[in-house]
């Protein structure tokens, strides 16, 4: 049995998916007629209490789109230096934007309110001007770590004041609201755009969604156009998006408290120094300082567990979709039987 | 009874096709592992003789990905006035690659060694340095009108000559292929890169192919993920590409007997001033000069009949896996009974 | 005798205007205290009835700052095909603002309200947002043509219609004004931006003033930073522009006059096809079609006369303050003789 | 009496520096023949044991133009957080290059090779490819301090390992070269280019030499070019630069004894907490939290000393050729008298 913990990316579409996605009534995208896309990006833009939506291949795509058309050259971003738009996105920020970053060095990879009024740049020609916020929750390189709707708010209201935009990468934003209780409802308005993802938690095979003001998304489709985002009878991805949204969101609670549990486990083996607190699905643990995480990883894959490397002694866990207590199980007893062997 | 012939786009995939898509084993084509993409990938570049594919959204990221990757800033693309990589693309060669182009003025938007050879740059700092030629097959712009092998191949000697690249646009390549009855092998050679469109004539949902040297895809694959065009579980669509490589290239000779008859019908109308010579499935007429194209296209669109504005004066037909000869016999009628009115 | 009609950009500083620029009183430019730029950049301001000015160094740099601060990545760029932003500043249209261009086929490189309007992008997201003209004044690759105020006046109503912005690059705009005379102050209104060149015929060594808005230039002088024209103590050369723009000016009907003896002159050689108008200091001809401009360029030189080529069988001179009248003579006894020798 | 401390960029041409500009022979140096600019360019290879040379307006063009040649779009450049081209040139990295930074978190602004192998990313698509290392020496940001040869060497070695080029910005390298006693000669082999500059410590009105290998600097004359920096009669200028090669390179040392002594007198002052260690001509001092260094500094305006902010409580004093004895002693006083009124 192997057990697949490398990202939530991996879910495959259940059959009830792949039904949806079969029966999907599909035209063209491009020619703005595709029913089961326009009834996505209607439902999610209701969802978040926004005005509209827009459905792309990636999370990478949606937060690229949104901090170009948020942003002009020689502007500059705020993340925080463990943000998956500047760790992870292929330097897209400087390519697709010709924006720069103000790195903040956040708990976790949270941003404050303190934190970005201290990186907002002043009037000089010497630098770049300050127009973007980002966010990301959870935060994924953060151990799956989440912001609450007041901590949020107090971000906006910086933001307000320096008349900056605020963008959320909401990736595994579903994956914060679940365990906060908070609703898609009351982040619309703190923000002026949110990227979600369809193809991690939520198992669909492809798909994020970027939500904004009209006039943003008409803009950011056409930004879509001339990346080649395009796509024509979009539909069947449409329609596992809409089952996704309908089925899949609350069963979440059960990658968390999976997660939890790993993170029990893991935290009990010898080789590891500590792990992250696992607030999600999401499990980043240390090992000791003489063991890599490119060897433990290998080790890993031996016994049929997938997991990443996180950093030169990190290595992260990921619940999902298609992780199942039959797998749990399983899991635990590898894990007992022990990952390192000692002579 | 509604007839569609705005592109051949719109085409939707055939209960075999969803069939196929169905069943399509999947993977994180991200992580390099779905399987159904790399069978498409591999499949494609063996069909051309090249070493490697990438599976891409659309024909307009396949080709932006081709021009970013064979040049970098400053350097110049030449290429027809009429050719989709100059106008129909958002602009992307300058958004993307930050490329000059040098318009050719071919006749139906081809180019010749000669016309290729005018517009090379001289080595000068006041201009841009020539680096890569871009040739469509078919020419959309041009009425789907195409180059045959021998022409190709003049123009790939002046390319060595000079040191340039030479990438081939063949959203409708197999449009060129089932007329000349040439093969995709003997086009591998002549070309540094290759763009096919799945999604056009060969009916998929969504999809094109970017074809060249191991290292070039590499490079391509490494922009399409930052221009967030990294897909998760694509292989169903990847399954749709299959099914249409092995069933929906051979039947394109009806579309283009279906074009031509088309192009009989349309030629007998008062109002039509002239019609492009129908070559393949692309028929495009030039109205009288007191009917402006986009009046036309609405009461086209009054009879049901579908089709798009391509200048002032012109409008496009294109006939595809979805206009059947019942369709035809439809058109016929209503092309009889007369479009416009006459008081 | 050398006589050196390459470009009128070959001056080199009078000794008057040497000794303004050895007596400048200089600051730190990058700081905002040179007060000898601050006053160049004030009254040519003035001069326009505009706002603000940036003095730079070159009027590649004043076209480019303009074209990128009008502009951002994907909007589109009407201008002529001849026009000098488009040939001769190294693709920078594409490089710096990611724009592209949409070519104009004036007469003698010159727009027409017409023109401009046929090339106005529809609002589609296959295509760039137009946003902004580009006039040239006087017309260079036209053979130093120039516009009337009511003709600019015309194109500017279709700006107007339109919410385009107009940029004039003016580095000959001094030697339309000395023939239509009109003023300095009749094109401030008409204009988003106005570029004009110090170091061609106003013959200093370097320097270039874009004026505008306040707000405009400001950005622009943010821009001109990051691309590394910010400079120190630019003072010595803006006492040059100073004392160019109280002297230079009026001179400039002796370099028109020389021009046009010389077109006179070179029309009568048997090799030479025919002469573009000459209305300003620029001569442009066509030379028989077997013999390439190359060629007589390097005949020409071998005679001592400087010139360049300006296509296949074109040749341009051009007039300018250090042309003197006895050049001229000489110029005229070695055209007597014959460039090209027969046998 | 105004003691002007803000900068050594705001040094003025000596009267012997005027007397050179004022007799420099000119030419046109975007035609490439301006004798005084190419003996400079040559003379400044030379110096370096370095292939060719390009005259620029400024150290931020030097810098981005070597950045820009180096990489292309999606690469990563490694430098420190507190290094110049990252803080100072106005995001261009982002803009002009299209490239992502990884900052390095050194001692006082400088990289070691173990920091620079650090921050080597994986060959992964997720990731910008690192292509470029950037020194500054001596730091700005770090209070002048300097690197050694051997500490350089030691960083090539990294370089060298993973085929990544190293770039100085050298601003103020004869300031650290007189400190160490070691030569030009010696960095040339440790660098792809090096960039210094004649406006700060060497008095120079106007201009910075890019240095490298010769094809390097053609494509660097290129985009110098599309970035507006090519200039005309340049001479002048070049002319100061040669007088500065020649007679202001020795003199720095007493800039470093006087900043040395300003050292002293400011560390006894009660508000200032502490000095950053006086290596060359820069001093870098932190104030008691109760006091902005936005407040001081307009303190010491008040008493006749300009001085910059270097950070929220932090102040930069910069000695240069027209800092004198005399003001020395002026300065002295005034700092004994006290900045901060006491009540
Ligand atoms: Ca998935
Ligand atoms: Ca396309
Ligand atoms: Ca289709
Ligand atoms: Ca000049
Ligand atoms: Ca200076
Ligand atoms: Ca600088």
């Amino acid at each position: 049995m192997l057990i697949d913990l490398r990202s939530d990316t991996v879910t495959k579409p259940t059959p009830a998916m792949r039904e949806a996605m079969f029966n999907a009534e599909v035209g063209d995208d491009v020619l703005g007629d595709d029913p089961t896309v326009l009834a996505l990006e209607e439902k999610t833009a209701r969802l978040f209490g926004m005005e509209a939506a827009l459905f792309c291949t990636s999370g990478t795509l949606t937060n690229q789109l949104a901090i170009r058309t948020h942003t002009r050259p020689g502007d500059d971003v705020i993340c925080d230096q463990l943000s998956h738009v500047y760790l992870y996105e292929g330097g897209g920020i400087a390519v697709n934007a010709l924006a720069s970053v103000s790195l903040v060095q956040g708990e976790r990879g949270k941003l404050t309110p303190e934190l970005v009024r201290e990186h907002i740049q002043p009037d000089d020609i010497h630098k770049p001007i300050t127009r973007l916020v980002c966010l990301e929750n959870t935060v994924n390189k953060g151990g799956g770590c989440y912001y609450t709707v007041p901590e949020i708010a107090a971000i906006r209201q910086v933001c307000d004041e320096y008349g900056l935009k605020l963008h959320l990468d909401g990736a595994r934003l579903f994956n914060a609201l679940i365990e906060t209780g908070e609703t898609p409802e009351s982040y619309g308005p703190l923000f002026d755009s949110i990227s979600i993802c369809l193809s991690k938690g939520l198992g669909c095979p492809v798909g994020s969604l970027l939500v904004g003001k009209t006039d943003f998304i008409k803009q950011a489709r056409r930004f879509r156009k001339l990346m080649g985002g395009g796509w024509r009878q979009a539909g069947s991805l449409a329609a596992a998006g809409i089952y996704a949204l309908d089925h899949h969101i609350n069963r979440l609670k059960l990658d968390h408290s999976r997660a939890r549990k790993i993170g029990q486990l893991i935290g009990q083996l010898p080789e590891v120094k500590a792990v992250f607190p696992v607030e999600t699905n999401i499990v980043i643990f240390q090992l000791s300082e003489n063991i890599l995480a490119t060897d433990y990883v290998e080790l890993l894959a031996q016994k049929g567990i997938l997991a990443v490397t996180f950093g030169k002694h990190l290595v992260r866990f990921v619940t999902h979709l298609d992780f199942t207590d039959e797998q749990l199980l399983s899991l635990e007893e590898k894990l007992k039987e022990g990952i390192v062997s000692r002579s």
